[in-house]
Parts: structure tokens; C-alpha cells; sequence
């Protein structure tokens, strides 16, 4: 549901935290310790229990790191949170670093001395993290201790327990195929693989893997776990019990052996002392679990998640149950904008009470197709004039803005149903825009029309496409500092790999996989631009007089595009006929569910371009 | 100068070759051996001292290996050699291997044994090639033997003498930078990247470095020759001193220690012995250099040939002189096109007789400039209808084909000048083309201006641009299968590293690089279609009304494209206007050097597109 737009505060006595914390550590023989934003799980977002950073700093951001040694403690943000963490910690007590020009292993590079034992937490980093740790360590003559316990856990006495929301099924007309016939194809998979397990450590893949769904972490319905997966024999499920109702328990007994996760390291050693060869992603598995692999005598193959790619590749129930769930989105969004088109240009209006209505027609679709707003499907952007500059902009209680006049307005949101994941930015311009708002947003739509009608060849990556995007803002001197586009789940996670449309999206586009589609451009202090729609790859075809069969987009999300915001001079016809045709498809596709004010407002906003 | 034509044809009596080698194994006590065809310089272009495989298996193409082993022998060419090498080699003697699909390292998975001794000659496989197999015969419990004489020379005893040409000075004019502030900036180099020397393998790396060029091998105008560059202390040389006149020896021994090439494994274990750090190019390097280092205790640091960014990246000189080559090189095309509109038509022409009157055009030129051609800068390839639809063409005597009305002719060639390299490539319509053919050129064409007109920001690839070049292409279902573009050199290699346009090309473009923009299209069976301009990287520039500045490409090469293959239907209005504005550059510029015939083929053929 819809999150909090608390302002952040300090949340205790930092000082002290951090005077116990070394008081901890020099009784266990360390010099320092690492205490990095992530839980076990690695996901996007980790559950309260998790959030060591923010208890240790009072630092809340959604990603960040602090490293303690004996006389210095830094704690490291990016640029969005430059400000946040000077208002959250105070730097008597850690000094500022930026997490992406100074990681902690950089910024370590110059203070580990010879014999300083570092500690970490081996459960919360990741193989390939560990790795560039002890790079440094090394060099430096360090060595790096692994703890058993947490010390951060040790002097945080009210320490939230851990999650443990209900685990539901996936029905299989919506999930578009049983579990068995998942891990079958996943057993095919170890075997070309020549790989007798897999550590499972990504929870999504977990969710897909056995069609289960849940409610441990905001925004990402699943159920925290871990799987181990066998070539031979039924895979194990690593999860509290108590998130199981019998029902759902009897079904998953079926699948695998259903274990705490406290047996999982026993369980991963035994597979080490047989010899086994154990597939891990170096990059999402937590140094500990390959450890117990290695530390056992078992033989460590790196590699891709294997559930990474099936997961991606969409079936036809998968599919449909996304295109229902984007008509019945459209429908709320069209309703928002319809009541933002009569509403913003009075003024009054605040970017929070903006992104609150919008929630509230989401909430309503449900009377459709029986498929209630569970979830939005991450904190709503809502950005007004300058805010809407800020690509990461979260609003605030002390930073909403009013929407006005004369303003662009940003608005980029998504929703979790049970049939399906949605994503969409619009930009509206509130009042008459000014011809330079104009001239970017065409060619912000220029891009995304680029790419929306692309053909490309089997074997073409993200990499390759994401220029498309871009040539008419480079045309004009112009760029924007994100990718094109990320993977989307199916009631799953709104980012999703293994594919994107970035300059590093090195994933070859198959069909079903489901992108978003969504250049911008951004004024620093005066406004932001973003389209952003949702694709599905489509299967390669043939094209009248070609030679090979091409793949192509189709377009999932539906809403009108502001068409007040487009420069028509600046539009090739073929530009203008795809806009149109867009157009056309909304209207047709969402008129039967609006009524009033909201049909008249769809009906008007899909006129065609030069109408 | 003008390569030869002569069909391929069987050299001797492979089958007494293949068994006295055996035989020189089996005293050696090898299982096997391996031969690639490549030199101790891995260039593009070898020596005919270094023909081993031509000598030991009677194939004669420019890229392949064989492996001989006790009871079997295999030979491994790629796609353009499928059926020469069946013409060449007896399959008695050798099975044929495909180089790409199954190479020699992937092909002796399932062959060698335990115990089994494979043989390779260090001086002719790179670090990255040596440790490929090593990994092979690791895993079948084999053994990879470097040998000290290579085994073939055992038994070739009418082996040519190594090539002896003679070094000449590029001079600083056209170098534009003296020898000595170029070692300066390496030896920088090796500070930051903190290592106290290098092995300098790529003969360009070294005639850049030296400001030298020479004669040892066809097209590429480099001595065979080695350096170490050294952080502090003067680098050394190491080349046959019989290459050296006098005068010239006297201004290289400014600069460096002038060795002998058998001095180098000696001095490599001198530095090695000292705990030098030795910066090598794992695909460059011979594995018998890096073994040298390593093998007295020297710290070998892998990494990128530090010389090859200087000199891709080309300073004021040498830009001046490439635009005067290819001015010149301009008006010997423009005098060809003339000669081949008047010629061709009326039939009787062949491949060769078009490729020898192209030369010949280009011998003319150098009365201008005082800057005679020197060479061609590779074979040219001359193809005829379905000729011009193979993409790497060669024409030989038993391919030689007339060039007739109603094909397209496809011309790729360039010459090697003092002050420059020239690579340009042009498809003419002899006669009328069709409906097909216009359609498919005018895709090429779009995809040519795409490039050239781009405006993109520092730190792009050539993977990011290479999809503008194909897009109209990929749209029509339709594509090419090579790269889009490679870097050229000044009077050095026609295919210049790093950067380049295609898929794989990661290294980020700067300013002074100059790329090939050749986009294609080939029917099989029918007919060829490319389009080459060679373009300089520009520095990026501030755009009007834009926030960001942007490189561009400035276009070198200046010859007419044929009109009358371009549909204009398909054309924008700004792809028109490029084109009529390159015409109208093309004319000025080439027009002072014109006279009769070849004067009014320019003017007719530099209209604008719609006069």
C-alpha cells in the first residue's frame, strides 16, 4: 500500500551506538567493521529487522553502507541522498562519503594498516562484494574476519523481528505453468549447465521457481528464502514455517523439502562433502552459503542465476495477465489525469495529495476483472516544476510542492495486482508549456517512439537498442543520466533482470521478456520530462521483401501522451501515424470503462496529433 | 603495390611432408603439434619465411591452423576458405575443421589423452592463445610443451630468408610529433599505470613509436621488430640491423638501445630477475616473451599495449596529411568511376581489368603532392554481380568475372601514401539497376548518413553507434554480417585497434580516431552492395540551445556516391540535404584536379539528388 511521506529524523543516540559498537568489536580482536544496506536476501528492499545502517547512523536512505574502524567512521551515500544524510547523521560522528566515487573498498584502500583485522558480516555481502574486500585487505597486509554473529545485532536490543507475512499461491492459470513442469526445466537447465545443484538466493526466482507469492518486504511480493535446486531429487525451500498456512504448506510438500533456514548451512555442507558441483551467482549469494559449499570440499561453478532467464521469458498466461492488468491501470491513470486536467490548473494542488488520488483511482479498478490493487508497486514519483528534475525524487511532507501554472508535472508510478506488475511515467503540462518544454518533450517522444518501433535481429542486447532512444536529444546537445529501460516481473519485482536497455545491458532480448521504454530530460531547477510505457519482446518475424525475420515491441501500458507537450514540426509522419495509432488503441481499449468527465477527457486527449 | 591473382594451386608433396613431421615429433617425443598461421609478430600480414602451414598443408588463405597428431591431422580455416582449402589440401592428409565453430583448442577436447605431450612454438601463439589450450589439456590430464625449434623449419629446408626491407623515417612533418616527446608520454604511461617497463609487440606500435616505417610484409609498411619501453632509461630496439642504412641507425640510436631480436629473451630475463613490473598484451604478446619475464622472477601486469591509444588517437599532422591523401586518392577514384561509366557499359570488362585501371588511376596521383602512391593498402576486392555479394572477395584468375549491364559492381580499395592510408569502397550500377537493388542501397546509404550525422557524447562506443548504421536495414528485415566500422592508421595498418563500430566495440571513440563507415548489404548468388567513407572522431562541440557538447565525425574520404541507385522516396529531406552537401564538398574540392571527361563524370555525378 501506499508509502509513508514521513520526513526523516535522527532516530536515537547515535554516539552511544557507535561507542558500544567499537566496544563490541575490540572484544571480538577487530580493528573495523562493515555494516553495508542489505539483508541476506539482496533484494531492493529488506525488511525492518534489516535496517542495521539506519540504527547504527540514523542514516534511512534506501541504499548506502558505514564502515567503522577504531578512530574513524564514514558512512557512504549516492547523490540523492547528499543532503538526507547530513540532516540524518552528524558528522562528528561519521564523515561523509559518496558510495559510487569513494566505495568502502576504495576509501579503505588508504586506512587498513598491516595486521588489522576488518570484520564483515558474511551473510550480507555477496561473493563478488567479499572478493573486491579482500583485494584490499590484502594488498594492505589486512586480513578479513568473517563474523558469526553480527556485532551490530549484539547492541541493538529492540531489534524488530523478522518478517513473516503469509505465503499465498500463484494460481496456475495465472502463473501459466505448474511448478513441477518449472523445476523439470530447471533440472534440464543443471544438466547443460553440467552442475549437480544451484543455490537459489534471489527471492523472485524463488517466488517464480514454486508459483508462491508473500509480503515480507514493501513493494516486491515475496516471501523471504532461500532454494537449494537439484539436478537429481526434489529441491529444498528454506523458510520460516510460520508463513505457511497448511493449505499452502501441503502444496509446496509436493515440490521440495520445506526447511527452516537455519538448516541451510548444514545442508549446503553435506552438499560440499559429496563432492557436488554447486552453480552459484557471484553477484547475488551471500559469501556464507558458497563458504559452507567450499569450506565442505564441494567444487563452486559461478554463474548466472539459472531461474534468471526462464523467469524473464514470459508465457502467453503471463502475458495476458499483464495486458488485463495494464488495460485496468490505463483506466486509472486516464481517470488521474482527466481529474488533474480539470483540477491542476486552478492551482492548490500538492504533489502528495496528487499521488494519493492517483492511488485512490488505482484502488478502485479493482472492480474489474476481480483484480484489487494489492500493492503499488514502488513509492510514487510525483514531482512538480524543479522536483520533477530530480530523477529520484521521493516526495516528502518537506519537500511537496504545490502544482502549478505553468509547471511540468511528473508523474511516474506502477501497482501490483495478482494478474500482473505495472510501471508508467507521464508528464503533464500544467497551464501552457513554454516552446523549450516543447522542444524536449518531442524529442523525448521522438526516442521512445524510436525504440517502441524497432525491428532488431535475434541476439541484439539492450546495449544495442538503447542509442535509439537517445539520438534526438544527442542531436540537439541533450542527454539523460539513467538507462532506457529495466526488466519487469509478473506480479513480481517492477526491476528485473537479467535484460535492460542500458549501455551495459549485455543480455541478448528474447521474446516475452517484458522492458520499460522511458528516456527523459532533466533541468536542473526548472523541470523534468519522462515517457515511460512498458514493451514485451515479441517473437521474430518476417517482414514483406526482407530477408530475416525481425523481432519487434508490442506496447503494454495504455494512457494518452500529453499532446499539448508535442512540437509537430519537429515529427516525421511515420513519428506522427505511430503516436497516432497509440492514440486510437487507448481510446478504443479504455472507453468502455470510463463514463463522464474521464471519457470526455480520453476522448479529447487521443485525438490524432494534427487534428 | 598491385597483389597477385594467380589461382591457388597444390605446393608439393604434402603427404611426405605430414610424415616427416611426424617423425620429428616422435623424436622429440611429442604427441602433436600445433601450427597457426602467424608470425612472431601477430600481424594481419606475414612473411613468406613464417608460411609454415602453406608449407606443411599446401593451404595458402590468410587466416587457419592445423593440429597434426599421431594418427590424425586436421587443417582449420573459416567461411571464406571453405572450398579453397578442399581445392589445396587432400583430405587424406587433413580432415577439414571449421576455425570459428570448431577450433583448434575446442576440436582437441575429445582427443587428447592422458599423458599425451602436445607441442606449440611460444614465439607464435599470444599469452591468451597458450592459455586456451592449456586449459584443454589440463582438463584431459595432457601436457602442453613449448619447443625450443620450431618443428616444420626441421624439415623445410628451402625456407625463405626473413624479409630485410629497409627502415625509413617517417618524417616530423607528417608525423607531427618528434620521437622523443612520444617516449616521454609512454614513459608517463607507465607511471600511472605504475609499472617500470613494457613489451611493445605490435610492429605499428613500434613504427608509431619510433616515427619508422618499412617493408617486410605486404600493405602493412612496418619492420618486423620488438621494444621494450622502460619507465626510466632509454628503450630498447630490437630488429635485424641490416634493415638499418646508416643514417637511419644514426637518429634511432638517439632514441634507443638498437639489439638484435635474439638479444630480447636475455634482456626480458634481465628485468625479470630484477623484480620489474612488465606491463604485456595478453592477445598481442607471444607467450615465449611473457615467459621470459615471468620465468626470472618478474611481476608480470596484463593489460592493453599502452602505445595503441596514442596512436589511434591522431594529432593536427597527421589529420592534415590524411585529408591530402585523400584528396589525391579522390581524384584517382573520381578518374576511375569516369573511366568504368564509359567502359562498362558496352561489356567486356572483367574484375582484374577494373582493379589493375584503379591502380593504375591511383600511380597517377602522386604527381600531385610530390606523394606517389606507395602500395594499395590491401588487396583490392573487385566483384562483379553475385561476386560482390561474398563479403571478403579476392578475385583470382579462376574467379574473374565480366562486368556486365544490369549487375551492381562493388569496389573496395585503398592505397597506401607517405602522408596517408586510404580505404573507400563504392557500389556502381552498370546499366540500369532494379527496384531491388535501389531499395537496398538507399537502406545502405541511410544507414551511412545515420553515422555520419551523429552527435553523441563522450565516452560512447562503437557497439553504441554501430545500430544507427543498420537500423533502416533491420526495419526492411534486412542486415549485413560485419562490422560497421575499424580503425584506420596513418601510413600504417589499414585495420588499426582499438576502437571500432560494430557490436564488440567497447573502447569509448576520442577525439582524432579515424573509423571506416561501411555498412552493407549482399543477396547471395545475386549482388553486393557497401558504402565507405573513412571519418575522424571530432572533439565534442556545444550545440545551439543544447546543454551538453557532443562529438561528431568529420567525413575524409571524397568520391561520388552513384546516384542512381538511390531511391529518393525513401530519403528524409535532411538525409537529401547531406547528401547534395557532400556532392557539392566532393566537387569543390576534387574539381581543380579534374579535366574533360573525368571533369563532366564529376559535375553530372555531384548534382544535387532531386536536379
Amino acid at each position: 500500500m501506499f508509502q509513508t511521506f514521513d520526513a526523516p529524523s535522527r532516530s536515537g543516540p547515535i554516539g552511544a551506538r557507535l561507542a558500544a559498537l567499537r566496544a563490541v568489536l575490540k572484544k571480538a580482536g577487530l580493528s573495523g567493521f562493515v555494516v553495508p544496506h542489505a539483508d541476506e536476501y539482496q533484494g531492493e528492499y529488506i525488511p525492518a529487522a534489516a535496517e542495521r545502517l539506519a540504527y547504527l547512523t540514523g542514516f534511512t536512505g534506501s541504499a548506502g553502507a558505514a564502515v567503522v574502524l577504531t578512530e574513524e567512521a564514514a558512512v557512504f551515500v549516492d547523490g540523492r541522498y547528499t543532503l538526507q544524510v547530513r540532516d540524518q547523521v552528524d558528522g562528528a560522528d561519521f564523515t561523509y562519503e559518496h558510495l559510487v566515487e569513494n566505495p568502502p573498498h576504495q576509501w579503505l584502500k588508504s586506512r587498513l594498516k598491516r595486521g588489522d583485522r576488518l570484520g564483515y558480516d558474511p551473510r550480507l555481502m555477496t561473493l563478488a562484494e567479499v572478493r573486491r574486500l579482500e583485494a584490499v585487505a590484502k594488498a594492505a597486509g589486512a586480513t578479513l574476519v568473517p563474523v558469526e554473529e553480527n556485532p551490530v545485532d549484539a547492541i541493538w536490543h529492540d531489534r524488530p523481528a523478522p518478517p513473516l507475512a503469509a505465503v499465498s499461491l500463484q494460481a496456475e492459470p495465472l502463473a501459466g505453468e505448474a511448478a513441477e513442469a518449472k523445476i523439470d526445466r530447471l533440472r534440464a537447465i543443471l544438466g547443460e549447465k553440467d552442475v549437480d545443484a544451484a543455490i537459489i538466493a534471489q527471492t523472485d526466482s524463488i517466488a517464480w521457481t514454486f508459483n508462491i507469492r508473500g509480503g515480507d518486504v514493501p513493494h516486491n511480493p515475496v516471501p523471504l528464502s532461500f532454494a537449494i535446486l537439484r539436478r537429481e531429487g526434489a529441491p529444498s525451500l528454506y523458510m520460516d514455517g510460520r508463513k505457511l498456512s497448511n493449505a499452502v504448506r501441503d502444496r509446496l510438500a509436493g515440490l521440495a523439502d520445506i526447511k527452516e533456514e537455519t538448516a541451510l548451512a548444514a545442508d549446503l555442507g553435506a552438499l560440499g562433502a559429496s563432492g557436488a558441483k554447486v552453480l552459484i551467482d557471484p553477484n547475488l549469494t551471500p559469501e556464507a552459503l558458497a563458504r559452507a559449499v567450499s569450506a565442505a570440499g564441494g567444487n563452486l561453478v559461478e554463474g548466472a542465476d539459472p531461474v534468471s532467464l526462464p523467469k524473464a521469458r514470459k508465457n502467453e498466461a503471463e502475458l495476458a495477465g499483464m495486458r488485463r492488468a495494464h488495460r485496468r491501470d490505463g483506466v486509472a491513470m486516464t481517470r488521474f489525469l482527466a481529474w488533474l486536467a480539470a483540477t491542476a490548473p486552478s492551482g492548490g494542488l500538492t504533489e502528495i495529495a496528487a499521488a494519493k488520488k492517483l492511488e485512490a483511482f488505482r484502488a478502485e479498478t479493482g472492480e474489474e476483472d476481480g483484480q484489487p490493487l494489492l500493492e503499488i508497486s514502488f513509492d510514487t514519483i510525483s514531482g512538480a516544476g524543479p522536483n520533477g528534475a530530480i530523477v529520484h525524487y521521493r516526495v516528502t511532507e518537506a519537500t511537496d510542492r504545490a502544482i502549478e501554472p505553468g509547471q511540468l508535472y511528473l508523474v511516474d508510478s506502477g501497482a501490483q495486482y495478482r494478474d500482473g506488475t505495472t510501471d508508467i511515467t507521464r508528464t503533464i503540462a500544467i497551464g501552457a508549456p513554454t516552446a523549450e518544454m516543447r522542444d524536449r518533450f518531442t524529442r523525448v517522444l521522438k526516442g521512445h517512439i524510436a525504440l517502441s518501433t524497432a525491428r532488431f535481429p535475434k541476439g541484439t542486447t539492450g546495449a544495442q537498442l538503447d542509442t535509439l532512444a537517445r539520438l534526438a536529444l544527442w542531436q540537439a546537445g541533450l542527454d539523460y543520466d539513467h538507462g532506457t529501460g529495466h526488466g519487469v516481473g509478473v506480479f513480481l519485482q517492477v526491476h528485473e533482470g537479467p535484460a535492460r536497455i542500458s549501455k551495459a545491458g549485455t543480455v541478448p532480448l528474447e521474446p516475452g521478456m517484458i522492458l520499460s521504454n522511458e528516456p527523459g530530460y532533466y533541468k536542473t531547477g526548472a523541470f523534468g520530462i519522462r515517457i515511460e510505457n512498458l514493451i514485451i519482446v515479441e517473437p521474430p518475424s518476417e517482414i514483406a521483401g526482407g530477408d530475416r525475420p525481425m523481432h519487434s515491441f508490442e506496447t503494454l501500458t495504455l494512457a494518452p501522451i500529453d499532446r499539448s507537450l508535442i512540437e509537430p514540426a519537429l515529427m516525421s509522419a511515420d513519428e506522427i501515424a505511430w503516436l497516432d495509432a497509440y492514440h486510437a488503441r487507448v481510446r478504443a481499449t479504455l472507453q468502455p470503462s470510463l463514463e463522464s468527465e474521464a471519457l470526455e477527457f480520453l476522448i479529447a486527449a487521443t485525438q490524432p496529433l494534427l487534428a
